[in-house]
């Protein structure tokens, strides 16, 4: 018998009579290295997945396991009860008379689910959405992103992506063999009080990217991290890019309904000539959220869907039953009162908006120069008047916002993003004074958040 | 505005004063058809996608919606109460006091959920399984299958695959740049009292497959859909060959609790000289009889568990965490009771066992000759010796067991699954005369598959 105990192989070997002595292998093993490093070599990751990128996310919550920062602004999920008729769904279902919703339902989305989601986003792209042929539902959004980007992008093609990005779309299209084109959002005023609509695209460098090898752009609006709502102008730009050449558009809007007043969630689906080339994609965890239910979906004309629906019959097959029931009937709960304020789809983002508010201010008042955001729930805030108050010398990051952030939950014990993990490497340099805050957390916390900015500032005078 | 009816698509077109009129564009867009070609062949799929398999599981629900069989032995799923702990865990967790179980969890796996799978496998692989790194939750096996199979397998490998197998591991192998080499499981008897034991791989066939450019092979045990639980000496072979040809052994055990006294299973990862290139997948959904709640697992040596990570973080990130902490709750009942003879993971193969007793007998009275299983919830039926009782010329399918499947839909109201699928093309001829039945059936749909079978049988004499 073998037993492994941290690096060290052990075997059990019979010594005298019945008494077992245990030997440690592992130096008989590395003396026969060529053996091991035989395994090692040929057991590697396959060349489409380059070196295995490090993801910031896995760094940051193995941070916050290590250092317990008191205040958690980092990921994005909200540390509160979700709406009550959504988790109560949840908890009916499983032990409900009929056994089969703790079975495989229908892999491209439980019937249920993709008929209530025709009824939400029919009348918003102005279509009737076939709930069998033109939706999906996914392992959350991010699986929606995949099939999309998989779906479509082959050895060579080029796919557009506008920085800061949400960091899986690089990996993703890379995988597929694709060959990522940046451009950056950069602010155009640089003052006090700055907000999303300021971060704009350069409309040359923009056109200049699009080519016959171009087969995709990814759109994230709102935004993540800068909160940005594009505009019809934007949009309409980005729409007769697509269509002069023939490019898809992969709409990544799982913030739509976090969309602060007067601002509009517009959805780049309903310009003419643009549903024949656009997969737009919803979560069910930020439109409840509910995060860790880990339900999202892709709607689109149904050519580009089949792309999508072998991607997914590939790698994951059909999603969580109990789960995808209990988002159809929270839609249906939501349907039902769609007319009203009270409907989840517009209170959330009244909900949110003072938080977001709170923080800004906070962060304002500790020397920080935030962008104000006109969606999302994240605040992407400048750091750099901080920063003769702190020695960032001894963090061994590579990038300064990765120094600052560690810094940052080290000292004051508040964790944040490092925004240059949204930028290709060409473009690090354009995220290095920035660090993200996510505001969808409860009130004390926001307000601990802010005593614990105002008592680290007061230490730095 | 553009609206879409059916195949076709219309425009709101603005005539006297401000009545709107609907103009249907499909005539418009069908003569500018070179714009519309030029559009689909740029958006095609993925080379490495093939055509798009058409799976037989999206087919044959789609044959089950459209007939209705009365009774549907087709997919492999319960269709009766999962235990009542199991199902009482999902449905306390999403309105409990922790908010944050709603919210996303670890990507590679529930803290709670790893740490108890590693106290479920530890003693049955004979080593301490470390839980954060040598263990990968994936939304289902399927999910685990996919990491495995796209965490090692590069353009050009040879994966060996053992026939009938579950179909998606050929599209996997395929999508990932690799070549699958088939050899098939074939019954060494023929007589009336076949047993799954019977079905045997060619020792010499299997050992010309390995060759330099043999990256892994795919074992599945128990077997789907023979029941075949394979023997110390047969794993022995695969383990030699494994190690002799430095080959990876992906062991696919998602049946490892449905055994039938005598027979015990058998994990390859505990064969000397096998951890270090094995990887084993399980599943909460065939554990716990909760297909539908799509959580599965891998483990393995560190070093393997790393590229399924990768892959893992590339497509899904993270799993639903409601149903992980519920499946981790879940193990830590039958884990109190593990040595009573009512813990679950015993129980099942006792309740199974009359089912399945009752399903081959009523198959061998109805003029099949069932491979009787070993393990597994499913029974292999050889159909030929009704042949001449059935007229098979009107349905229109390649295979022979394809067109029996559908007629025994259509006729007797009995849904089964043609076994070629599970086969090559090279050697779909060696499943045409069987189907496939599933047994984890509530008894009243088994005695009315008796009843179906019956009365079937007698309109034919």
């Amino acid at each position: 018998m073998l037993f492994r105990r941290g690096l060290s192989l052990y075997a059990a070997v019979k010594s005298s009579g019945s008494t077992v002595k245990w030997i440690n292998l592992e130096p008989i093993i590395r003396s026969n290295s060529s053996m091991a490093s035989a395994i090692n070599e040929k057991f590697g990751l396959p060349k489409r997945y380059g070196a295995g990128e490090k993801s910031v996310w896995v760094e940051y919550i193995q941070l916050a396991a290590e250092y317990k920062p008191a205040v958690n602004l980092g990921q994005g999920f909200p540390d509160y009860h979700a709406p009550e008729h959504v988790t109560k769904a949840l908890s009916e279902i499983p032990t409900s008379d009929n056994p089969l919703l703790n079975q495989y339902t229908r892999g491209f989305g439980h019937p249920r689910l993709v008929q209530n989601l025709s009824k939400v986003y029919s009348p918003l792209v102005g279509r009737e959405i076939d709930p069998f042929n033109e939706i999906l539902v996914t392992s959350g959004a991010y699986e929606a992103l995949f099939s999309a980007i998989l779906g479509h992008v082959d050895e060579g093609d080029e796919v557009i992506v506008i920085e800061p990005f949400f960091d899986c779309y690089d990996y993703m299209i890379k995988s597929a063999g694709g060959i990522p084109k940046f451009i950056a959002l950069q602010p155009k005023a640089n003052g006090d009080n700055v907000t999303s609509a300021d971060w704009v695209l350069d409309e040359k460098e923009l056109a200049s990217l699009f080519n016959s090898k171009t087969k995709m752009i990814i759109l994230n609006t709102p935004h993540n991290p800068l909160g940005k709502a594009f505009t019809q102008k934007e949009l309409e730009l980005i729409a007769d890019l697509c269509k002069k050449h023939n490019v898809l558009c992969l709409s990544d809007e799982v913030y739509e309904w976090m969309v602060y007043e007067p601002v509009k969630h517009i959805r780049i689906a309903t310009f003419p000539g643009m549903w024949e080339r656009t997969i737009t994609i919803g979560s069910a965890g930020k439109t409840f959220s509910v995060t860790g239910w880990k339900t999202g979906w892709a709607y689109a004309h149904a050519p580009l869907m089949r792309n999508l629906q072998v991607v997914h019959q590939n790698c994951v097959y059909t999603c969580c039953t109990p789960v995808q029931e209990a988002v159809a009937r929270s839609f249906e709960y939501e349907l039902a009162r769609i007319n009203s304020p009270d409907c989840y789809f517009y209170s959330l983002a009244r909900e949110l908006l003072p938080k977001r508010d709170f923080l800004v201010k906070t962060l304002r008042e500790n020397g920080f120069k935030p962008t104000l955001p006109e969606a999302g729930y994240f605040i992407i805030a400048d750091w750099t008047n901080l920063t003769n108050k702190i020695d960032l010398s001894a963090e061994p990051d590579k990038y300064k916002d990765y120094k600052f952030t560690k810094k940052l939950a080290k000292e004051a014990g508040l964790l944040a993003i490092p925004p240059t993990a949204f930028y290709s490497e060409e473009h690090k340099h354009l995220g290095e004074n920035f660090a993200r805050f996510c505001f969808i957390k409860k009130d004390e916390n926001l307000v601990l958040a802010e005593k614990l900015l105002k008592e680290w500032n007061a230490k730095k005078k």
